[in-house]
Parts: C-alpha cells; sequence; structure tokens
C-alpha cells in the first residue's frame, strides 16, 4: 500500500461526495463521465481569505494558463485585479472577460503577431528579452501606440521548496537583473509607458518561511532595479509560486502569515516604491483545489497478486496525476470512492485508465473502499493544470466533458 | 555540452535539411511554424525492408496510437496487415482506410459503445479480461452475430530491455495466462468467433536479443496455451517492441536478424500452430523516423553563460521531446539547424519552447552550428507519440499543422 496525497477539506465529508451542491453521481448521470467539476464557491472563499490576509496595496492576479477554460475564466475574473497570459490566444480569452488595463501578457518567444494584439488591446507586455524590447517598441511605433512595457527580471535569487525553480539561474524567462536598469531607462526615453517590473522566482512551493523570504527579496530587488533606473514602477508584479498539498506529507502555505509579513515589508519599502501598486500572481493556488475530475469505473480485475480498477477517465485528461508531467517521482493524488467518502478502506487497488500504455496510472496501490463497474471515482487537486495540460487527443478517447458549478 | 541521440539517416545530409524531396525552409514558408512533417518514402522504405526480413507467415500491423493522423492512416493503410486500434474513437478513424477484417482493438477498460461498435463492424476484439468477455458476448447476442474475440494474455515473461514492460507482472493489461485456456474454452463453447491471442511483452526495446528470445518464448506461450485450450488459433499477435535510437548511444534493432529467428522459430513450431498466422504489431518502429518537427526560432539570448534559442514549437506538440512522458532522466533527442545540416557546431545552446514553463525545453546544452532568429531548428523522431501524445491546448498557442509528405 502507498500513501496518497490529502483530500482538501472541502471535499472531506462523509458518505457521498459533494461537488458545489450536487452529489458526483448525480454530476456524472448528468454530464456523462469522464468530467471535471469545478466548484467557484471553493474558488471565491479562498479568494477571500486571501484578500483578507493580502496588504490592500496588493492586489491578486489569475495566471488563467492554470485553467483557461471560458467559463472558469468568466467566473473568476470579477474576482481578481487582474489577468495574466502566457500566448495570444490566452490573451484573446482574457479580453473576452476583463478590460486590456487590468490583463498583462508574460512568455518567452512572444510572436510578433501576439506583440501587436497586445500592444493594440491595451494589455501589458511583461518583456522577456532585451530583443523582444525592440520588437515591441517597432510594433509600437508601427501602430502609433506607446505599448505598455513592463519587464520580467530574472532574479539573481530563487524561491527555495518551490516545484519549479525560475531564478537563481540561466533562464529564458526575463531580463538578468543586471541588464535590467538600463533596459527600463531605454523604454523610458523610447516614449514606452513602461508598467514595472515583474519579478517571479519559482512555483508550488509548500514553504511558508521561504515564500516571505522570497517576497521581501522581490520588494527588495524591485526598489534596487528602480534606484537604478531612475524611475518609480507603477507596479511590481511580485509572482506566486504559493503551492497546495498534492502529495502525503504535504501542508498547505500559512496565507495569514505570507499576507502579514508582506504587511510590513510593504510599510517599510524603500521610497522609490512608495506610489508602486503590488500584485501576486497565482494560478494553481487559486483553482487547483476547486477541480474534481469524475471517473466511471468499466472493469475490476484482479492481475497476480494485484487488484485494478480500470475507470474511463486517465492521463490523457489529467496527465499530471499519472506523475508524468514535470516530477520525477510518481506519487499518488488524493482519490476517493466518490459514494463512500469516509468509509475505512477495504482493500488495496490501483486506479488505470483506459489508454492502452502503462503509464495511464493515476493511483498506485492506494487504500480504499470496495469499490465495482459504474462506481465513481474522484481525483481531487483537478482544478489546475488539468485538462487544458494533458494530452487529449492521444489514443482518441476524447475530450474530457467541463462543467463550472456556481454554488 | 550535452550528447544528443542520432540524426536518423534518412536525414544525415549535408547543407538543407530536405524532408520528402523538399527543403525545411520550403515547407515553413509554405505552411509555417511550428509543423509536423511526415516522409512516407520513409515509412516505405522501412516497411519493405522489414517485409523482406520477416517469415511470410507473420504479417505487419500499424498500431495507429503512434500516429493516427487521418491522412498518415490513408497512406500507411495500404503497406501494413492490418491495423491495430486502442479506443472507439481510432476504431472508426482505421475503418476509413482498412476492411474491418483487419482491424483488431485491444485496450483495457473498453466501454460497451464501444465493443458494440467493434463487433457491428466485424474487427477482432482482444479480449482484456474475463470481465470484458463477459460483456463482449452479451452484446454480441443482443446484435445476433457471433463477435470476433482474441485473447490478450499478460505474459508471464517480460521484453528485456524495454521502455515500458508490459509483462511478467501484475497488470491491467490482458488476462493472465494461466486463465488464458478456461477463457479460450468458454469462447468458442458460447459461439463466438476465436480470433487467437494478442500477446505483448514490452514496447521500444533496442535489444535484438531480447527481442528474438522473447518472440520465441510467445511462439512457445502460444503453443503451450493453444494445446490447453484444445484449440489451434486463427492469428498470433507477437506484439511489437521495436525500438528506434533516440538517445546518445542508441543503436537500431537489427531487423534482419530478428526476421531470421523469428522465420527458425515459425519453423519448427509446435502442430497446434501449424495453420496459424502470425503478426507483428508496431507503431513507433514503423512511424517514428518519418516525421520532423520543425520549429522558428523566435529570440535568441543569453543569460547568465547560457544562451538560448527560443522557439515558436515546444513541449505543447512534443511532449516527449522536452522529457516529461515516461521518461526518468531527460535526454536529449536529436536536433538540427535545418539550413547548416552536417556543419561543425559553433556554439553550446538550449533549445526553449515559448511556454511559460520551465518544463518547456526540447535540447539541453547541444553542440549546434550558430543560429538566429528565424531560422528553423528541426527535432527528429516525430513521428510516433508527437502530436497527438502532447497537451496541444497548454498555454493556448494552438495545435500544430501536420503535413503528409508523399514523396
Amino acid at each position: 500500500m502507498k500513501p496518497m496525497g490529502p483530500i482538501p477539506p472541502y471535499f472531506a465529508g462523509q458518505g457521498e461526495l459533494t461537488i458545489g451542491g450536487k452529489s458526483a453521481a448525480k454530476w456524472v448521470a448528468e454530464a456523462g463521465s469522464p468530467l471535471f467539476v469545478y466548484d467557484m464557491g471553493i474558488v471565491r472563499e479562498r479568494l477571500a481569505r486571501l484578500r483578507a490576509a493580502l496588504p490592500d496595496a496588493c492586489e491578486i492576479h489569475f495566471a488563467i494558463k492554470a485553467n483557461p477554460l471560458p467559463e472558469f475564466l468568466a467566473a473568476v475574473a470579477p474576482l481578481v485585479g487582474g489577468l495574466d497570459v502566457a500566448s495570444g490566444g490566452e490573451l484573446a480569452r482574457a479580453l473576452k472577460v476583463k478590460d486590456a488595463a487590468h490583463i498583462s501578457f508574460a512568455g518567452p518567444g512572444k510572436r510578433d503577431a501576439e506583440l501587436e494584439a497586445a500592444i493594440a488591446a491595451g494589455a501589458t507586455l511583461n518583456l522577456e528579452s532585451e530583443d523582444e524590447a525592440e520588437r515591441a517598441l517597432a510594433i509600437g511605433q508601427q501602430l502609433g501606440a506607446a505599448p505598455k512595457l513592463a519587464v520580467r527580471v530574472n532574479p539573481d535569487f530563487e524561491l527555495r521548496g518551490s516545484g519549479m525553480k525560475m531564478g537563481g539561474r540561466a533562464s529564458p524567462f526575463g531580463v538578468d537583473a543586471a541588464r535590467v536598469p538600463g533596459l527600463v531607462r531605454r523604454l523610458i526615453d523610447r516614449g514606452a509607458d513602461w508598467r514595472g517590473f515583474h519579478i517571479f522566482a519559482g512555483s508550488q512551493s509548500l514553504d511558508t518561511a521561504a515564500i516571505i523570504e522570497t517576497q521581501a527579496a522581490t520588494v527588495a530587488l524591485a526598489a534596487r532595479l528602480a534606484e537604478e533606473a531612475g524611475a518609480e514602477p507603477p507596479l511590481v508584479n511580485l509572482g506566486g509560486g504559493f503551492g497546495i498539498p498534492y502529495f502525503s506529507g504535504d501542508t498547505p502555505v500559512d496565507i495569514d502569515a505570507v499576507g502579514a509579513a508582506l504587511g510590513e515589508t510593504l510599510a517599510v519599502r524603500p521610497a522609490v516604491l512608495a506610489k508602486a501598486g503590488f500584485a501576486i500572481e497565482l494560478g494553481r493556488w487559486i483553482a487547483g483545489e476547486c477541480g474534481v475530475y469524475l471517473m466511471r469505473v468499466i472493469d475490476r480485475k484482479t492481475s497476480g497478486e494485484e487488484t485494478f480498477l480500470i475507470c474511463d477517465g486517465g492521463l490523457h485528461h489529467q496527465l499530471a496525476a499519472s506523475g508524468n508531467f514535470g516530477t520525477v517521482v510518481r506519487r499518488n493524488y488524493p482519490v476517493a470512492v466518490a459514494g463512500k467518502m469516509g468509509l475505512e478502506p477495504a482493500e488495496t487497488v490501483s486506479i488505470v485508465g483506459p489508454l492502452c500504455t502503462p503509464l495511464d496510472r493515476l493511483a498506485d496501490r492506494v487504500a480504499l473502499p470496495h469499490a465495482e463497474p459504474g462506481d465513481v471515482i474522484a481525483v481531487f487537486l483537478a482544478g489546475a493544470y488539468g485538462a487544458s495540460a494533458s494530452p487529449a487527443a492521444f489514443l482518441g478517447h476524447g475530450p474530457a466533458v467541463e462543467i463550472v458549478a456556481c454554488s
């Protein structure tokens, strides 16, 4: 038997699993399986809690890459101060639900057409290189518009404990800190509407102390770069990096502690940042826990000493849960038999999908109550980097149904 | 500097990379980038070579999961004896290009609708469990048709050196060998059209001796199971498992040696298999080397000591090349600057895609001739498990263009 991660507290009840006020069985009966259900009540609750914890000077942005479903974006956009996008495709989706003044576009290798779309719409470009800056300035000139340009900084430190380190090393992301002040001066001199800094040191960290320390270092770096550039940034995007507990032993980030520490940091910030606004950009933390992936058991079989529940959902919809996306060691996401929440485990089973590959294993030898064909299996933490980050076309089973439940 | 895998011999020329008689630059100029080009001339050449190597009693099947592009299937279907599918969606595609008598459907967790579609069409079902057998028999009865049923066997041995082991252990795939004879008897007694065995011991092996040994063991296992069942199998699908060289130090399977050994094995096969046909089922070996993924360099930047070529293609189209699909240690696929084939390397660069994640790295510190924005980068071995096995929707950059070049 192998451990699994903790079931999010929103769902850890008894009996029937309920999502957005409706039982998992009812969702499946109505919409078929496999399907994702996203409970916006959970998103609202988390954002309200985070808003209360953060200092007023800091707004919350949603990184839509975590869940770009149009219905999800429509529901989350009014709840956050800004949307961050990472491609022309995401920009188009964001513009349908948010004013361009509150949209910023980061990501390496932006094509000219993407730069043009952002400048024409009035969204902010987070510049990833000096070459990209030149291209954006040239396109702004062609369009007769002062482009809104922020500089993404490759910081000279990293977020400790983060699943994906994005600072403290050579990187395709952002401009190395030492070259940033010169670039900012050039942008201003050439008539751009300089919007400030975007500094992202890592993601998926559960280490509260490391997040606090990184945020303080990020504010200090922004102040230093602004002083060297001789210019006051309108906005400092502090990045995100708040993880969520996926695996056994994981515990959530202490949001209150982070917010209090950031408040203290901002209270004594250098004069060059006195008028700056701040933003925290989160994807996974906002969207991850609200989503549940529901599958039906199609077959139950024993091979050798192992029992398998073979389900109609798999890695084509939930690649990360199979351990094949950005993880080195495969560990179990939390899963449950949806009709038997809170019951004592009765057996050890492996949960696999219908793909004809050994990679398609969503839970490896977990202890669960007994399940039979027809029963619904829930895979939690499916709200971020699930459907959109999985190979939906692989093996021809088709895309998943996705439902936003506005409870 | 880190090594990369060998460029397939079909492309290892001088100067301009040519695919299907046209330069990479011309493909990109005509069709845009990023794009996949599949050269059917290479597929034909490989299949002709394999056909010549194999004994007459053994036909070649294509596992369409490796590349289910309709235009690709239309081109490959006339070149092979059968198509193997792994879902109802793949079945529908296969039926457009091949007679149902030459289509077989394997894969765990087949839904009733999938079983029904296969039985109604007259395709062979490779049964993955006793429960699935019961459901197939019941559906056959409802339809008034004798279902064509083969039994997928979970062998009690594995293919040594295979990237994905599928035998010799508890498995969601197939029926444990010890229970197969009883199942075959039941199928025959209940009026099914029993089609034989499907025995798949592993995939992506480059170990010629192991493949030879596994094929011999597979034939012996089929004979033993047939004798115990007291029935002569019309077809024994020996699985596949032939790998292709992806990484530094990899060498190709010796097809001639495999074919000769299989010929010897079949020449002395037990009487119960005297009338049996045989099949080898290959996906990657047939399709992998014919495909090239072409990207344009958008940005070139230096960060710290590292130089990055930031391209318009990435893991959303070629997940496996980023090392995030079924591999534990990230290694470099072969890549090239398409306009400078065969030139001496001039620098060490990392090739990354446009996705805003550190995972999107298609080549890590490889030695290449100098490249600038606008140049075309080729990622080889993109014909199998490329476009269809990647998260195309991730970050909203859109799907790749795919072109079948019938040179």
